[in-house]
Order: structure tokens, then C-alpha cells, then sequence
């Protein structure tokens, strides 16, 4: 049997009960050129909750009925598709489920690397590719110049930092609460990180930014950005990654209302997709395995268990309560 | 002697009758290296009430008593330096007021293009060059795009639709009001204008942009900024370039809270400060001054007469009373 999470009804607001089904249903059968997946780890991402409106967007909205969308890592252990042969270990779109049908669309076979499968959610994945591309293509960092990163104990945000790090930045990070700034700054080795929910965090900023701010990576949104309007420099690259801050309030969103910062500061804001990447993930894996592999990327992840946990997991998104990527063990 | 116009109080929103003093004072006398300028014509600029603001940005702001920060045409009518000859015609930051000294900084001799010298504060001086950079080098358009100016009857947005039109866009202005909006499409010769005032102004938008937007050159801020948020295409271009809308707002500045569409759309959001082209001006103005001799950009005007009426003009710039480029003429 498989056990599936299908969206039931669109949430406003934060996910909850009445969000998913999870269901026991049958394992389809293969066709020609079609191969089962059992999956191991399912991707979980603020994206998500996104792809859940039913708004235009990058991607079409998840239907409702439909297995939510996810990127997983798996195991090949049925195949009528001479690529993808039985015992292969394999990443792609297989959803919130625990078998997945596929014909090898958008999936990559990743056995040979040697490296834990759960790596090719985190950093050897499309989280490490956001933070790659997002921080150098979009953000173009030279060497000596000030980075802000929020977030900076999550996903995405860890591994910026850590980039920041190798291309010669100061990497100043935001985060929630001291144990993730302690961390973000004696782990990953950024050199300072303030905690977004202390009091004077106004007072910090202006501390750890003495020369301003040239490039943010935005994972946050919010008073956050507001802040950080403040301080950018003159050329400044405001990178929008994300808007946590934003994608549960059911009070319509908060514009950044010091944006006119950037006309003063001859600034830009500039959003990206790291789908639009797809022709370079080579080249961003090749990178981030070997930085891994040096020592100076270290991969974090928080990953809990059980596929019928997925609607309670999935919160932890938002709720601040883990570091790093957050995944999901469904098998092994 | 010589009439000033000194900035008394800074204002809270609009200015007022506390704002400025009008006074009438001695015509200084000129050092070595001096000339004295009789001032003919005075700019009138949105950019001038950020100046009045206690607050850091691209300008030091206009000291309380000084004479109030203004660009300006006249003739040189006493001289000390060899470079600036009695009876030249001159363009410069003169200020508000009758007659200035100056040792030549930032002073151009125009007297030789044989163009009516007020000209110098339209399409051939810094509004003209506003629109030429902005669109141009922040901008970025390409042949076929579609490209929406708002402000579109006015100074500078008056001249971005000529531009865009010579550059070969479809061109959609924004301005208040049918009479402004049939002079843009009738005299200016762009494709379409919104009446931003009108109740079916989201219904027109959608109607006139059937491609989306890739090029939005904002002089206005505010709703109108979020409306056209909706409409970016994928990859496109805001250009920051004033928020009318925003200037004397008591309440605090609104953030545009479509933003997040710039990260769907991978599109950026770009301010830029003119005077950071003072090396190309040059190359500005030839351009500029062809295309006017080759009747494909119009230069619109709303002049008015008095230094004494500074003050009451000054609020022409925020009241939609005018169309083109405001300007005083306070001689000649």
C-alpha cells in the first residue's frame, strides 16, 4: 500500500487538519518506460505553502485532490525503463507520498556520488542551488563587501552564509533567538549574527553593519527588510529569496515601506527562481560537493519521521522550532 | 537687489506660508575668479521637497536660511572670470533667487546652442537626462516590449513615452485626468493613457497592456506602483524614479505590498539618482537636442512669472495643475 497526502482544501492563513488527507491507496502499476519509487525523504520547504494558492505564480497551483508537490530522494525497486534500474538511488518530484510512479522526467540518478541521499535535498540540492545562485548570480558579492543574510539558521540562509564566507565577505545573519545565533556564528562561522527578536535589535544592526550593507538575501520579508532598507549601501543588491513573514498572514501582505531607499541609494531589488537554474545545476553541485568536501560547507538539517506526520512537520517551516533543512524519513 | 528665497521651516507634508521667507537683500559683491548671474528661469522639481527633509539621502539637505536648492538658467552680467563673459548665457544650481554669484562649478555656457535657454531646464538639462537614464540604462527596454510611464503628462514622464516611442515599445501612460491623458496620445504620440482617476482603472490597465509589462518607469509610487506590480512579465524592469505620491504623505510612507511579485517574476525594482550621469550628460544632451530638431520629442512647458510666487508654484508640482515641466521665470 502507499500512503499519500493529498490536498484537501486550501488553507488561509497556516496549514492544519482540514489542509491534507493522508490516505492508504493502492500502488499503481507500471507501464512501459515507467519505474516505482520507494521513497526515503521528502523536501520540506516554505515554497510549498505558496503552491497551495490558488494564484498565478512560477508554478501552477496544486490541485486540490492532487498529491502535494515535493522533491524527495528515493529507491528504484520496480523499473521497465532502462535508465533508471532497479536498486538505483534517485532525486526528484515524487511528491508527499511513499511510492511514486515516474518516467524519469526531472529525475537524476544519484548513486554514484557516494554521499547520504538526504544531502541532495539540503545542500547538493535545490536548497543549496537557491543559496548558490540566488547569493552569486543575483546578489554578485565582491570580496570585502557586507552581507546580510535572514534566515540565517535555516535552509537556505546556513548555506549563504557559509558561501559568504568562502568569497571573502563580512556575513552578518539574522536569526530567531540565541542558540541559533551562537550557532549560526561558532558552526557555520559567520561573524556576527543578531537575534531578530531581541530588544535592541535596531542597536545591533547598526553595531555589526559599520560599513553598511551591500548585498541581502531576503528569506524573511516584513520589518526585517524594512530594517535592512536602512542600512544598504550605495549599489546596493537586495536579493528576494522569500517572505516567510508573509506567506501565513491572513491580513494581506506588508509592503517594504522604505523601498524608496533603494532610489536614494541607486539600489535594486531583484526576485529569482532557481528553476530558471536548471541548465546549471551541474555546475552548482560540482561546487558545493567539493566545498562540502573541503570542510568549509557544513550541511544542517532537522529531519523527523513518518509520512502521516507530514501536516504537523510541515509547520515547522514557520514556527521557528528547528535549524537547517527540514526533511522528512518516510522509509528506510 | 536681490530677492531670495530661504528656507525658514521644513515642512510636514505640503509646504506652506512658514516654509520659506521671501526677502530682499543686497546683491553681493564678487571676488576674484566670481561672476554675478542675473537669473532668468527657475526649475521646479518633486526631487526639491525631498531636499527639505532632515533626513540623509543623495544631497545634504537645504539648510534652515539658506537660499532654497534650485536649478536655474540666466546671464552673466558681472565677471571676474575669464571663462564666463558678461552677456553669456548660463545653466547651473543658482538657487532660488534673482541674481547669484558663482566661480563657475557646475556652471555650462550655453549661449552658443542657439535654443531658447529654458530648454536647458526641460528635455536638454537634468529632466531631460532623467528620462534619458533612467529609461535607457536602468530601464533597459528592447524593441517590442511594452513600457509603462506614470507621471506621464509630466516632466520627465513626458519625455520617457517620446523616448520609448522612438526606441520602438508599445507605450502605456498613466496620468490624472482625460485632458492630460488625450494630450499624451494625441500630441505626444504615445499608444495609450490610463486616467488613474477613472473607476475602471484596473479594467483599462489589463485592456491596454495585453502582453504584460516589462519596463515600468515610476515617478508616482503608491497604488499605482502595486496595480502594475500585478502586470510585470517575467524578468522585468521598475524603475524607481520619484513617488510623488509619497512625498507629503503625514502619515508615513506605504510600502508597494505587491512586491512579491518581483520574486515570481524574477523582475527587479532599480532606483537611480541622475546626477550620478554628470560624465555623460554630454552625450544626453547631443542625443536629446537631435531628436528635437528631428521633431521626435517634444518639450512641454508650464511656465509661470514672479520670484514672489515661488512659494504658491511650488505646490503646481503636486497638484496635477500643470502638464510638462514646471518652471518660474522670475526676468527677462
Amino acid at each position: 500500500m502507499n500512503t499519500t497526502v493529498r490536498l484537501k482544501q486550501r488553507p488561509y492563513g497556516y496549514t492544519d487538519d482540514n489542509t491534507w488527507t493522508i490516505n492508504e491507496e493502492s500502488i499503481p502499476s507500471l507501464s512501459d518506460n515507467q519505474f516505482l519509487v520507494k521513497i526515503n525523504y521528502i523536501s520540506l520547504d516554505p515554497a510549498m505553502r505558496g503552491w497551495m494558492d490558488d494564484a498565478p505564480s512560477y508554478l501552477p497551483p496544486v490541485k486540490i485532490g492532487e498529491v502535494m508537490r515535493a522533491g524527495c530522494t528515493g529507491e528504484v525497486v520496480e523499473s521497465n525503463n532502462s535508465k533508471f534500474k532497479v536498486g538505483a538511488t534517485v532525486t526528484g518530484w515524487f511528491g508527499a507520498q511513499e511510492y511514486a510512479v515516474s518516467d524519469g522526467e526531472g529525475v537524476y540518478d544519484i548513486s554514484a556520488f557516494g554521499v547520504p541521499e538526504e544531502k541532495f535535498l539540503g545542500v547538493l540540492g535545490m536548497t543549496g542551488y537557491t543559496a548558490f545562485f540566488g547569493l552569486l548570480d543575483v546578489g554578485q558579492p565582491k570580496a570585502g563587501e557586507t552581507l546580510m543574510v535572514s534566515g540565517a539558521a535555516g535552509a537556505v540562509g546556513s548555506i549563504v552564509g557559509q558561501i559568504g564566507k568562502i568569497k571573502g565577505l563580512r556575513v552578518v545573519g539574522i536569526a530567531g533567538g540565541p542558540e541559533k545565533c551562537n550557532y549560526c556564528v561558532n558552526e557555520l562561522g559567520i561573524d556576527a549574527c543578531i537575534d531578530y527578536k531581541s530588544m535592541d535589535f535596531m542597536k545591533k544592526l547598526f553595531e555589526q553593519t559599520p560599513k553598511g550593507v551591500d548585498v541581502y538575501f531576503d528569506n524573511v520579508g516584513g520589518d526585517i527588510l524594512d530594517a535592512i532598507l536602512i542600512r544598504i549601501n550605495k549599489k546596493a543588491r537586495v536579493v528576494l529569496c522569500g517572505a516567510i513573514a508573509q506567506y501565513n498572514n491572513e491580513s494581506g501582505i506588508v509592503g517594504p515601506k522604505n523601498y524608496l531607499s533603494l532610489l536614494v541609494n541607486r539600489a535594486r531589488m531583484e526576485g529569482f527562481i532557481v528553476l530558471d537554474y536548471a541548465d546549471k545545476y551541474d555546475e552548482a553541485t560540482m561546487q558545493l560537493a567539493q566545498w562540502m568536501q573541503e570542510g568549509k560547507i557544513q550541511s544542517v538539517e532537522h529531519i523527523e519521521n513518518g509520512i502521516a506526520n507530514f501536516p504537523t512537520v510541515f509547520n515547522k517551516l514557520f514556527s521557528g522550532e528547528k535549524m537547517g533543512k527540514l526533511i522528512l524519513k518516510v522509509n528506510k
